[in-house]
């Protein structure tokens, strides 16, 4: 059963911290074994690769290539359902609109004191996608990491996926077709990030590697970040509903289904003033779960992550909220515009009761990569900014360089940097 | 020795790939005795803090108090010439005014399908700056990263320096005030971080931790990240000079050795089209190293990690400055805005014989910040962003979720989660 709060309960405070502290991942230490695979690749290139993938995919790739050819990506595009492909073209085209409101402006400009200052955005030179195999397999992932990449105008963007047992999800292929990936390589693990990261004959480097993985991919991205960029490490997805009664409890009690069926770590928490609707909503979900394909995952993940938290009022929401910094949150009230704009610490805002979540995870335009496990507290959903760069201009001529300098030198010598003072002094003096 | 390269020769390429491998840092593996320490800090807060000051630092924190009085700031701050504050200010202000041009714009827009999209940006609720003790104590980095956090409009910055055997440097405090830091604690390394995450009695958690530190504080920041956001881990400092014979050595020989008295790990490579100015400049650089306080680490640092490098024509810089992906780029050529702008992977770039490296350190209002060891590929100097994050916003009416529900059911259904599709379904058919 999931647990219930009530803001008005005295020891609410306790409960609701042990709610924040609620350790949905169990952590598999990996290190060592992923830096033994990594040293392995980066000694012996592709012979790593065949021989980790013989290990863990049981895929010899010395019969079907490292790289997923032209031909295989048409015939899995040709097997999928027009349908399918026009949704998601249609989702392709909504996410690029969306995005490219994202891309940021240079700037260059001359200050008072005649300093020229500004910035520039580059696009990083080649990214890394990385697409897990198996069920967590989906193109949806494969457009929200690759289409940003494009709009930022990545020139090369590389995907490489686990193929266990010889198996591709022709929908991840037709997602990279569709968003624009220029290479897709089949292996997975911590085997095709050390690959991305340092190179072999079959893979060139890249310069940033993104996109969801298990603990090996976790541990590997975290091993070679440095070498290259990575994106954030996600968690387990995570959704919170603020809710009054007015609502359908069917829709509601849908929502935190939605979320719950990712997986038995996903969390879904509903908070309402109204103890009679959180109730509703606590019995359509237990009735909607008995007739879901994935109710037992659903049903795991609600009974031991989820929660229902009851407020003395909606006003309430606004401080727990903040706290709880949730991946996804939901409004569905009178005043939801007003109580979007006085939460801060939040991935995404669904705003009303028409906006179900679900929306933002496919065709919004809204990227479905956002920070989970609270860290909206600190960082964003992924971005056209992920793929660029800021590079700052200085230029200054000789008058600016008399207006600032003597300043710098008086700080240069403040912190007992002398040589930093004298590349200062010696053009001011040639100057004087 | 600095290893000196042609770019005519036929072994180039094998000897610049050994200089882009140069590893100018020891790794030291303190992973354990820094989880050690942060269990410690968690476990016992601000007496694990009186144990380890006490081992660490030769500091008594309970006579001291752990928190820095508002008395002894003001008494270090009048303890700086008014020259140095004055500096400060002017360096503040100049920061202050270039990072309020960084502040970002929120979005919100309808598009075609009668969706409302956008996103709104909010500062972080709380930094803790981490400022090293000892030598690497530097005001100028107190302004560069409390500054920007301050322009984000983030409205509790802590600060925390070591204070070993009870030594703090005046100049610091007197930042920190500048800077308009609201809260500095007598702790250093690993159990400082800890505080940070964690809090204490006397320390209140905060939500990013930014700031350069030695090898345990970088551990200490990876081992937090997640409870908390951080900064990109910094290495040693270096500088890429393009220049050509049109320049005084001296001038040039003065910035590579402004940046290899920073450490002995720093690096300074020089690139030009002309031998004899290569050797004009090595000689200038011989002869100025005699005459630097900090010598001895100047020449350390010239003589293993230097490099210059003659190339056929000054065209040839561009892949080359992209490869090297300097965190600082000083181009003093004819044409040095031109190479400026075809170069994409830098930190910062300094244009023009008049803007020397120095001058971005303290009083440009440019972040001297910067991304180091090659990194300058894939990320950018710390800047308002850094402080901020984003919030995606969705908002959509029956109409709209008509128009693009739809498709989401279609994705939903072909990735298997079926509970997504009923959260779509279920709110079209009460509208049917």
């Amino acid at each position: 059963m999931p647990v219930r709060l009530n803001s008005n309960d005295k020891d609410f405070e306790t409960h609701f911290v042990e709610l924040l502290g609620l350790k949905r991942e169990v952590s598999t230490d990996v290190d060592n074994a992923v830096r033994a695979i990594i040293d392995d690749v980066r000694a012996r290139g592709d012979a790593a690769l065949v021989d980790l993938s013989l290990k863990f995919d049981r895929l010899d790739l010395r019969k079907t290539g490292i790289a997923v050819t032209a031909a295989e990506v048409e015939a899995a595009y040709a097997a999928c359902s027009k349908e399918t492909l026009d949704a998601l073209m249609f989702a392709r085209d909504r996410i690029a609109d969306h995005h490219k409101r994202q891309l940021p402006s240079d700037d260059r400009y001359t200050d008072a004191a005649g300093v020229e200052l500004g910035h520039r955005w580059t696009a990083v030179e080649s990214v890394g996608l990385y697409v897990p195999g198996g069920l967590a397999s989906y193109p949806s992932s494969v457009l929200m990491n690759a289409v940003p990449a494009q709009v930022a105008g990545v020139p090369r963007i590389v995907m490489v996926v686990p193929s266990p047992s010889g198996e591709l999800n022709p929908l991840v292929l037709a997602a990279a077709k569709i968003a624009g990936v220029s290479e897709i390589y089949r292996v997975g693990g911590a085997q095709a990030v050390a690959a991305l990261a340092y190179g072999t004959d079959t893979i060139r480097p890249v310069v940033k590697i993104v996109g969801p993985g298990n603990a090996w991919v976790a541990a590997a991205k975290r091993q070679v970040f440095g070498t290259v960029g990575i994106d954030s490490i996600a968690g387990p997805s995570e959704v919170l509903v603020i809710a009054d009664k007015n609502n359908d409890p069917e829709w509601i009690a849908s929502d935190l289904l939605a979320q719950a069926e990712h997986d038995t770590a996903a969390q879904s928490i509903l908070m309402t003033d109204d103890e009679a609707f959180a109730e509703a909503v606590e019995q359509a979900v237990r009735r909607q779960l008995g007739t879901l394909p994935r109710g037992n995952i659903a049903g795991e993940s609600w009974n031991t992550f989820g929660a229902t938290i009851i407020l003395g009022s909606l006003g309430e929401a606004v401080p727990l909220a903040d706290r709880i910094a949730a991946e996804h949150l939901e409004i569905a009230t009178a005043d939801a515009e007003d109580l979007a704009m006085r939460i801060r610490n939040a991935g995404a805002i669904f705003i009303g009761s028409v906006t179900p979540e679900v929306i933002g995870d496919y065709v919004s335009g809204s990227n479905h990569v956002l920070p989970t496990a609270r860290s909206a507290r600190f960082s964003s959903g992924l971005g056209v900014l992920d793929f660029m760069k800021r590079t700052s201009i200085l230029k200054l001529d000789r008058a600016a360089l008399e207006k600032i300098g003597p300043a710098a030198m008086t700080l240069a010598r403040a912190e007992g940097l002398e040589g930093h003072r004298r590349s200062v002094e010696i053009r001011l003096e040639e100057a004087g």
